[in-house]
């Protein structure tokens, strides 16, 4: 294609409304534009990498024997109430009604769509197994929509979903999509790494995320860089440090004293002089509308994750102040687990053993010392607490890092939650009736582009992995109305098409000096650069990463090019 | 791919739901699924024949240097507001709430979000000419949704927009897109006729609707066969059948008399003794709320589309009972044009020189004989009558004939309505700022798909052109449990596949005449059959269309299909 036709609106300087490098630069090297928060139109640029993107992702799907269909954006309500899932999406659904009144929404995924084909259609172990998928748009009325592509209120995903009659099918299936993923994100030349996830509101047991590591991620991830282990923060276990110090003194009996006006758990230790170590951090959770009372060791994180797979209910937060006020009879800062009755009390495996440790007195202003877990209250103990930087791996004892990432792919085991839930049901082989088995699995497509922006690019643009960026290779005459170098550039072009390289011809009258910016900024792999050594038979091919240049003959640098690129 | 592993759920029986062929057929071969009224769930099949279509159209705009993007589907009502089309659009737009309860829509078409683009990076006349594409889901909340993939609340279109700088540009972009149609409705290997349109709710000048004949569609078309001269209905324009009689005798002096009863034009014309074709019909009609009386002759009927043209405002409909009598004092029946003031009449060219006509006197149970129009009323004059059959063609006199038909694209010359109401502008070469003239240009992808079945079906099935069929091929062992067919089929398979024929093999072990059925079903233009005939080296190629079948020796099969295909 010749640049002097296209549409590529780059911009100077960085929008002032972007944070992170790949909004900056989509919108800079006018990939994209927004429309409304969180939703944007993929220009010529975008498009052209997405096209390619799915290319991909459609290959590695069909090569595992996934079937593509295309299911609705608009769902009926009917089909998200049958799951239970019509108010669990609660804010992140859009809804609407349509001329009759009727309620609608718009898919945010689609398990139940898909379970309910599956549902309308299988009826014997034949059929099986199955795995369907879809490239296609979803919709999540997003409270922060933000960065980008990164986190939007409209996106494409590829999402998939098996059908097995029993768990090692499914296993088979699981481990199908595993591979294909990292042969997706392999050929789309990026970095990343697989994680145990939790499977938050999707329901079912065993689930990975695939995690692109960058600065602008919002998940955060633990890594064991000598054993390989990485979790999703949120579901990592690790070897807390150790308590600062030993077990404080004590009598084993809780003793009431007064903390006037020291709420935090780093106010109390200042005003007893015992270390974070020594204190029982006592949180309140709602759990299907019940309180829990939560309890982790004073310098520790709850994980909302872990308590939620613990509480076994669909709805968890922290409870409001006016809900610890009135079952507590006092403030958030004074609570503690002695004398609770009627509530649950979970505690965190780290304060197992623990003795004469410092809790709040259910009073407002008073703390109770020498508060003994397991003597002075019998709570259910759990995992609970969030790894942190600093702790140790539990395989091996060596120590994580913390990384920020963005996911750009998921698989579940779902289990039978949602053929269980819908009533899907096939005859097996015996001729009773059985509830197969399901997994489900999505990729983020723009999540692909922004995350290889992330990772791939400098002050300059982007220079994105040549499968998935809008051209391998840009011709560029360094003086367009140079007739031999405009000729020569023809030529060159014409060649890298017969090559197969999806070249573009920068035929503009432009000074060299924005035609070489333009090309940076947008993220083309290679230049052939053609310019003043024409004269000795030579061009100068660029490597938009490393930023090398070759000198090469000219009639070889399409082939160069095209075995650089394979 | 292997019939056995693929999930096509072929019904016995046409669906009682389903009245159209393509309808019943993508229901009954697996192609489709209803998931609500108008929203459909496509399968593997659809899925595949329509990812052909896709590329073809894609390909196509590709060549006319069109470029792809992808716009979001939910738009902030601003745009809309600019453009005035938020109330235009009524009912059929979808419209929503957010979180924030800003208000949203579901895109119906994107000459606002285009045009907003276009007015944020367009510049200058150098950046002109530009043709934007993309293929996405629309949605029309449909007052009738029907006839499966005919008429859908969401489905997907290409819509392309031109932006030129003088009607010059206009012109070449619109025959860009004409040529392209053809060659992409060529290639689908549908029947077609382009035809004159209105614009409806566009806006605009010229534009040109390609409509697939097929008794399932619910728009006509006027075709003259003779000079080739075809347009929609509602647009087109022909000499009507001369009246039934000489103008009645009479001496021009309106006369009135009474018609007990006599509401209808058949019952006046009973009653009177003369035809309809000596009297004139009066209809109200409301414009811009103002009402309009608007005359055609008894035996004619009023085009809204015509009147709405020649009216001027965005919203025309008939009257209601109650505003009719209000105005005029008598019910519909007996209205006419004789001593009413202050309100526009509109006449029809066919109502031109006839004299001592009847119309209504406007009291009930009375008409009006003698009724001269431009003597004892000043109408406007204009072609307000919608082509009947029967009519003759302006161009060269020969009888026009009607036919149904199914609208598969449309291109419009828009003109400057949106340039203008959302304030596109760019510097001409000299320095002055001009708006762009702009075009749209729409193609319903599945309608291409529905179209062919109806266009390509029989008792037993649909015959889909092979280029959109979602297999070219299908190689079919009679019995699978002989493995020398078992084998022969593999290899023949194989070299399809070698051949770069997209092949399936039905290896499913199921009568012939079932696997026969669903083949000819589901459409795949070819059949290999290998059956007993195997043992002296020949297989049979069955051609779907035209049930034919070949004995070809073994090895030759596969490229017999490839140059039949090609």
């Amino acid at each position: 294609m010749y640049w002097s036709k296209l549409f590529i609106p780059t911009l100077r300087e960085n929008p002032a409304e972007a944070e992170v490098a790949s909004h900056q630069l989509l919108l800079r090297a006018g990939y994209i534009r927004q429309l409304s928060a969180g939703i944007y139109s993929y220009l010529f640029l975008a498009q052209r990498s997405l096209l390619k993107i799915t290319r991909i992702v459609r290959q590695e799907m069909d090569a595992i024997g996934g079937q593509e269909m295309l299911l609705p954006a608009l769902h009926p309500a009917e089909v998200w109430q049958e799951s239970g899932r019509w108010e669990v999406m609660g804010a992140n659904m859009f809804r609407l009604k349509d001329r009759w009144q009727h309620q609608l929404c718009l898919g945010m995924t689609h398990e139940e769509v898909m379970t309910a084909i599956a549902r309308g259609e299988l009826r014997s172990y034949k059929q099986l197994p199955q795995i369907w998928y879809q490239i296609q748009t979803k919709f999540r009325d997003e409270p922060r929509p933000k960065s980008g592509l990164l986190r939007m209120r409209q996106f494409l995903m590829k999402d998939s979903y098996s059908f097995d009659m029993d768990a090692s099918g499914l296993d088979e299936a699981y481990e199908k999509h595993r591979r294909a993923y990292c042969r997706i994100f392999d050929r789309c030349g990026l970095k990343y790494l697989v994680v145990e996830a939790h499977s938050g509101a999707m329901g079912g047991s065993q689930s990975q995320e695939f995690m692109a590591p960058t600065e602008a991620g919002e998940d955060h991830v633990a890594v064991c860089a000598s054993c390989g282990y990485a979790a999703n923060l949120e579901k990592a276990e690790s070897e807390p440090v150790a308590p600062l110090a030993a077990d404080p003194p004590g009598d084993l009996a809780p003793h009431k004293f007064h903390t006037p006006g020291r709420k935090t758990i780093a106010e109390v230790s200042a005003f007893t002089g015992l270390p974070e170590t020594s204190q029982i951090k006592s949180l309140v959770m709602v759990a299907g509308g019940e309180p829990v009372l939560v309890l982790v060791r004073g310098d520790h994180s709850l994980s909302e994750t872990k308590f939620a797979g613990v509480a076994g209910a669909p709805d968890v937060r922290p409870a409001h102040p006016e809900e610890i006020r009135e079952r507590f009879g006092a403030d958030a800062g004074s609570l503690g687990p002695v004398g609770i009755r009627g509530m649950r009390i979970l505690a965190d495996l780290a304060l197992a053993g623990r003795r004469n440790m410092i809790a709040g007195a259910n009073q407002d202003d008073y703390h109770l010392r020498h508060v003994t877990p397991g003597e002075d209250f019998t709570p259910e103990w759990h995992d609970l607490r969030q790894a942190a930087e600093g702790d140790r791996c539990r395989n091996c004892g060596k120590p994580l890092e913390l990384k920020k990432t963005v996911e750009i792919g998921h698989i579940f085991k779902l289990g039978y939650k949602y053929s269980e839930s819908m009533g899907l049901r096939v005859l097996n082989a015996s001729g009773a009736e059985v509830t197969p088995i399901m997994g489900s699995y999505g990729i983020g497509i723009e999540r692909i582009l922004s995350a290889a922006v992330e990772s791939y690019h400098d002050l300059d643009g982007m220079s994105l992995p040549p499968a998935i960026a809008p051209f391998e290779v840009v011709v560029t005459p360094v003086n367009n109305s140079d007739a031999a170098q405009r000729k020569a550039a023809m030529e060159i072009y014409r060649e890298c098409l017969a090559q197969r390289l999806d070249a573009l011809l920068d035929d503009r009258d432009e000074r060299p000096g924005v035609k070489f910016k333009d090309a940076d900024l947008i993220g083309i792999p290679y230049r052939i650069t053609v310019g003043k050594k024409l004269a000795q038979g030579k061009v100068e091919v660029f490597n938009r990463r490393t930023r090398e240049t070759a000198a090469v003959p000219t009639g070889e640098a399409p082939a160069f090019v095209r075995n650089t690129v394979s």
